[in-house]
């Protein structure tokens, strides 16, 4: 873990370390598609064209051109920074070949050519889900992708973590019902609250958003809402202000609230703080943070925009949640909060008596295999003492043993009991068929 | 499959192609671990530096820089074009923190700037294992690599296929006895004996490699060997020729071919034709074909190298084979030579009789899915007609409805049966748990 990588900013792990990625990307998979979403993928590069169309990010891009390009003929392209910009250029493109709502996963790397610091990546994994309507999209999408990324979340050894859920339409409408009417520059400024603290959010709101002292502090009261059940509903009110776009939010945010409750008991709160700094978003908005990590930031964030894409008159409205799954997976590991139960798939390692045994070994290991063990065969027959060190040494818990009676025993290194076996029957305990991705003890 | 891509040479799948795609990666996985294979990943880019290493193959680099570059002070970047360069890279970096002999699988994407025309991609998945030994690597790994990859191949729905392999020391032992000192201009010639044909192959010898016509026509006879079984041995000897390295090619290439009729009866030929276009192979090569489907080219290629990558005085042998996966799929697809059960995860669609029941309706869901079904939930409660078309559509194969008095009951929409059912203990048949992919009937 304290390896230095050799390119700045591009992680790469060690096989163990491989191990638990997988794990998080298999169980990330099975949740997602135990709820009916769907694999796709994307390519890599886009247009340039494609992504500066959602702007503020082009010095992020890394450009992608043929050292021994000929012409300047060919479109400019670049690698793709997120998985939502590709996505929306994926379901416009292949809209007559999709099933509307489309419910799709997406798990891939994604570049951005930021400064390598403060645990940015600039080659990193996410995990999107989103749910895509053709014109219309029903709000109880919005409720069942955040059921189904807190099941997914709760499924992965990564301790607490909470989605804080706040409603675009709610803020909105609150700031209208004050007086402000420039709502942009509202949740540019509250955005920033974590980072730069109430005095300095409400000396911009003054400046930016034209708050006089009393708009600013109201706004900064509602931010200040932050409520497991439902009561936050009352305090909003207690605010004052009526509108019929506060009532919208309200009423949608207390719906994801309360099914998030009923659903996934304490992984949710409503924080009427989250703004999300991306213009697209017009309804429910997520973060997430891992309880006693805040400082990583969000580990999962997202929400719902009326228009992911559109195509002439025809318009994809979404609602999506994206984990950051590199972040994850590093803080995992760094704090060593996971352990895995060896570093490799193999369960057993076939041993060789002398060097003509390999056919034999290879035998034994087929009709193991044929079971669903994972199994190795030795290439040199060194002595037992050596080739049972490198097998611990991989972590591969038993060692198979045949004698020049054709005789099977079969170790387990880590308690040292070797009893008789028949490769035609035997098989390991069903917690070490297969490495484990543990919480550490 | 007729789609047009808006990128030509960059593929992307519909989501029911895609079904196809993981089926088959998921199979070479497996596979790959039941044999002890560890999953790695590498970074997707490499200075230009490592790539240009193996030379000869500028041209179809893509490079990588930040659109915003501010100075020239990062190193050039550009992405990998195949597996074997960044994983030799990866061994040196990491040599301190594996165990050899080190046995990785490693399934990702790759990028050429080819020309995207006769089945060419631009982008696309790689799916390689190589055994890699710290200073030597028994020959054995050569035998063992062979099976692994041949029973990968025979467990995916592609039809009948053959691994035609060769031994470089075998070649070269025989050109060396027939007085032909350049053997690499030899096996630069023989390689092409499939696009070009003997006459100009001879021609080639001739002038290339300094051949007499009697030269080029053994060498020629050589290469017309190709037999399923150890008879090749014979016919090489009656071609006359005495060289040790000759002696040592033949000796290791009866044992890969032995060992495979052995282990996966049918599915090699040893092919004297078969000579690898690149320089750093050392012993045994293989490449693949799909029977019917030669004009494919090789599917799987691959070979031993003495020096995957060397560190200083510390050298890293290696033998390793790699699928074109894209290519492949695409084969698959466009032929119709596979069918999928169906074209989403979900085996269930829950309909809704009112709005009000999509709670109650994600319970039924819940306690589906706690067993492992893939369920998806109604939306809307419109007409059930409609809700059955939409599953129908989509390829769901059981529609679930709950009558105002709670009583459950679930409908197989291909056959129209209809049955009383409990989401707490039904599941569907084991043939529609998941989609499954088969070949076409």
């Amino acid at each position: 873990m304290a390896r230095t990588t050799s390119l700045s900013g591009f992680t790469e792990w060690l096989p163990q370390e491989r191990l638990v990625e997988l794990h998080v990307l298999d169980t990330l998979r099975e949740v997602f598609e135990r709820h009916g979403f769907s694999s796709v993928e994307s390519r890599a590069v886009e247009t340039v064209e494609t992504l500066l169309q959602k702007g503020e990010i082009d010095k992020e891009i890394y450009g992608v051109s043929r050292l021994q390009a000929q012409d300047d003929a060919e479109a400019r392209l670049a690698l793709h920074f997120d998985l939502t910009v590709p996505f929306a250029r994926y379901v416009v493109e292949n809209a007559g070949h999709l099933a509307f709502p489309f419910r799709r996963y997406q798990i891939q790397k994604v570049w951005r050519g930021e400064r390598p610091q403060d645990g940015r990546y600039r080659e990193f994994t996410q995990a999107d889900i989103d749910i895509v309507g053709d014109g219309a999209l029903p709000f109880r999408c919005d409720v069942e992708l955040a059921v189904v990324m807190a099941r997914a979340l709760e499924s992965l050894p990564i301790g607490d973590f909470r989605l804080r859920v706040n409603n675009r339409r709610l803020s909105e409408g609150f700031y209208l019902s004050i007086g402000l009417q420039d709502t942009a520059a509202v949740l540019r400024a509250i955005d920033k609250l974590e980072k730069i603290g109430r005095e300095r959010v409400a000396a911009e709101l003054m400046e930016t958003a034209g708050a006089t002292a009393e708009q600013a502090e109201k706004a900064l009261a509602l931010a200040q809402i932050r409520t497991e059940d439902l009561s936050f509903v009352e305090r909003v009110r207690a605010l004052g202000g009526e509108h019929e776009l506060l009532d919208a939010g309200l009423a949608e945010l207390a719906e994801v609230i309360g099914e998030l409750e009923r659903r996934v008991p304490g992984r949710a709160v409503a924080d009427l703080s989250i703004a999300r700094g991306l213009d697209y978003y017009t309804g429910t908005v997520y973060e997430t943070v891992l309880e006693g990590h805040e400082s990583l930031g969000s580990i999962c964030s997202g929400g719902r925009y009326e228009s992911l894409a559109s195509a002439g008159k025809r318009s994809f409205p979404g609602v999506g949640l994206s984990i950051g799954v590199t972040r994850l997976v590093s803080r995992m590991l760094t704090e060593g909060t996971v352990t895995s139960t060896r570093a490799v798939p193999s369960a057993v390692y076939v041993a060789l008596r002398t060097d003509e045994d390999w056919g034999a070994a290879q035998d034994v290991a087929d009709a193991l295999r044929s079971r669903g063990v994972n199994v190795e065969v030795a290439l040199r027959a060194e002595k037992f003492g050596k080739q049972i060190r490198h097998a611990d040494r991989r972590g591969i818990p038993f060692v198979w043993f045949t004698d020049d009676q054709g005789l099977h025993e079969v170790k387990d290194i880590r308690s040292g009991e070797q009893v008789a076996a028949d490769p035609r029957t035997w098989t390991p305990p069903e917690e070490d068929l297969v490495p484990r991705v543990l919480p550490a003890g």
